[in-house]
């Protein structure tokens, strides 16, 4: 059996690798002279590492954000060479240093007991590279104004500094510009060293976030909804799966797990493929009070109905005027319904959609 | 790198493979004549379908439900054996009924077309087994009243009748009685066939549910709390996370993504290396006027702050008596925390905490 029979039978997503360097090298082209950066953490974003980080190579990117030291080696294996900045941006794992400076891996270090951990096993006069994140706000990750005003540090080996943003997509919120503010006050004595703040939000917020670097992620792989000024941004993302039976139900009968939904006429419904252990959340379930998510079929919306099985979910297909017939594929993710409008339904966000989407999916990379 | 350091310090799972062969014995030692088969489907609900399907061959088990076909053949081929049966639950795949022959995969037929489609392509006197999903009651998978009442089957080459419940956990609910008596009714033509109606919760729900196999499947792996009856049951589930950073927060700071925490008092935070692309629910948030979720350490809970971010999530250790420091672990899944437990506090089922853990999260598999 090859692979081809496979994807034509099972679940699969399309990433859109064309879209994908056309986002960055769009970016690329709006930030002056900042650098543009690529945060390709967590399998870029489920996305898939080796294929999205080389696309993003050879669009021109050469800093890439991880989230750890095992991800950056990773990454470092595929690049197999030395020219690619890679951050890892969890910190500096517990005596781990000589696998940093090994593999040439940047650990974004965050508090004074990561840095004294990271000096007392390195050599004074090392060619290693360190970032440095300053917490501003965000009260996550980095280090505290008390520990930052410590810091004494001749900057010899300091690449990069960086801190991050926690409401940069809402234009109510005055956090963002508080935190550049801090950011800025912060490293004026830091001369000469990058300062990067921008995620993909705030690339679009304002220029004065742009800094040395800027960190797009979501934006270079679903587009970036929430602003006008990014809508010429590609989505890179399609997600399909088949039916496996087509049923008419009477009304009265009751639907799936829990008996949560019931047919108050005869209806029809298709068992599509594709349930929570695929990454189709739980919460997109429907009862006859509340509705719950949709796909689609030929253009027209399909709704949910009763809760998401771990391998199927029925769709109500009564009103569907074209025959659909078991080994149709329904649009979970596509021209009809983006990944916002699907996590919105389910309440919750685009980047947990993405990165819940289980290895049973099948990844058809696309070129062009 | 070898891997033991790897999973030093990186989240993992404990999966205590003797707990599954232990509730696999004791629950077939309660079932009298009954066959006790196993649901491994969705990779053992994302515990491994390898060591999970390994040892509860050698624990017994001879029957085994798949997701589907290519899970059957990856089963087959852990089995390297044809004495195993391997039913295939989500049916026929369009124009694969020789790829089901050739490795001997038994499908769970739900419908007269594919039914129609696996005549169409079999030899009459084939050697190869099918089994009927009926519908009782569940508006999922299976052949509904009318199809079944039209099956002209001589009944040689079907290995099964299976139907599913949709209540069984619900001693209020008098579907799955109904379902039950459905199924004895539509199914007392068919002479010497095994039927199945039994999941987890029908085979303590009453004796009567037994039938000729039960097919247990969440109560294999996590015990199965709902029922004073089964709790001799045993969890085979730890998930721990590793503290990356502690930070002291003042009072007014807002911590995480949408700023959506606010810190009312000098607090001690940790940062722990485990979010949403790790399998942690991001519904798991928290407000200060919505309680989220919450880690243990040393028994002590320590409930999440704002929200949970892709790789990372915030605990709460303001009043942690011991001393807690970077590279501790948290107890997420454990003696404190059952998966039900966690599961409720995200607004979702186990089943799906479970089939979302990543492949980032390290499987440790315990053997005593």
């Amino acid at each position: 059996m090859n692979d081809d029979s496979q994807n034509m039978l099972s679940a699969f997503m399309n990433v859109n690798l064309a879209s994908i360097s056309n986002n960055y090298r769009k970016i690329s082209a709006m930030i002056g002279g900042s650098i543009c950066a690529a945060t390709v953490k967590a399998d870029a974003y489920g996305l898939g590492l080796e294929e999205v980080a080389v696309t993003l190579k050879n669009s021109g990117c050469k800093y890439f954000f991880v989230s750890d030291l095992y991800e950056g080696i990773r990454l470092r294996d595929i690049f197999g060479s030395y020219d690619y900045i890679i951050y890892a941006l969890n910190g500096l794992k517990p005596s781990m240093t000589k696998e940093y400076i090994s593999n040439k891996i940047t650990p974004v270090i965050g508090s004074s007991a990561e840095l004294a951990e990271y000096n007392e096993n390195t050599e004074v006069r090392t060619e290693h590279r360190i970032a440095l994140h300053f917490d501003t706000g965000f009260s996550r990750l980095g280090f505290d104004d008390d520990e930052i005003d410590k810091l004494s540090i001749n900057g010899d080996n300091i690449d990069l500094i960086m801190s991050h943003l926690s409401t940069a997509e809402d234009p109510e919120s005055k956090l963002p510009e508080k935190q550049l503010n801090k950011l800025l006050k912060l490293t004026n004595r830091f001369i000469g060293i990058k300062k990067t703040i921008a995620n993909s939000a705030a690339i679009f917020r304002d220029k004065s976030f742009l800094l040395d670097m800027v960190r797009p992620g979501i934006s270079l792989y679903c587009g970036y909804n929430e602003n006008e000024s990014s809508s010429w941004l590609e989505s890179a993302i399609e997600l399909y799966a088949p039916i496996i039976q087509i049923k008419d139900i009477k009304a009265g009968s009751t639907i799936g797990y829990g008996a949560s939904y019931r047919a108050i006429k005869d209806i029809r419904i298709a068992l599509v493929e594709f349930g929570y252990a695929d990454g189709l959340p739980w919460s997109l379930k429907s009862t006859n009070h509340q509705s719950g998510g949709k796909f689609y079929i030929d253009d027209t919306a399909t709704p949910i109905l009763g809760r998401v099985s771990m391998d199927i979910v029925a769709i109500d297909i009564t009103d569907m005027k074209s025959d659909v017939k078991r080994g149709d594929f329904v649009e979970i993710i596509g021209s009809n319904q983006n990944i916002d409008t699907l996590a919105k339904n389910a309440g919750t966000i685009s980047y947990e959609i993405l990165t819940r989407l289980n290895s049973r999916v099948k990844k058809h990379y696309k070129y062009e």
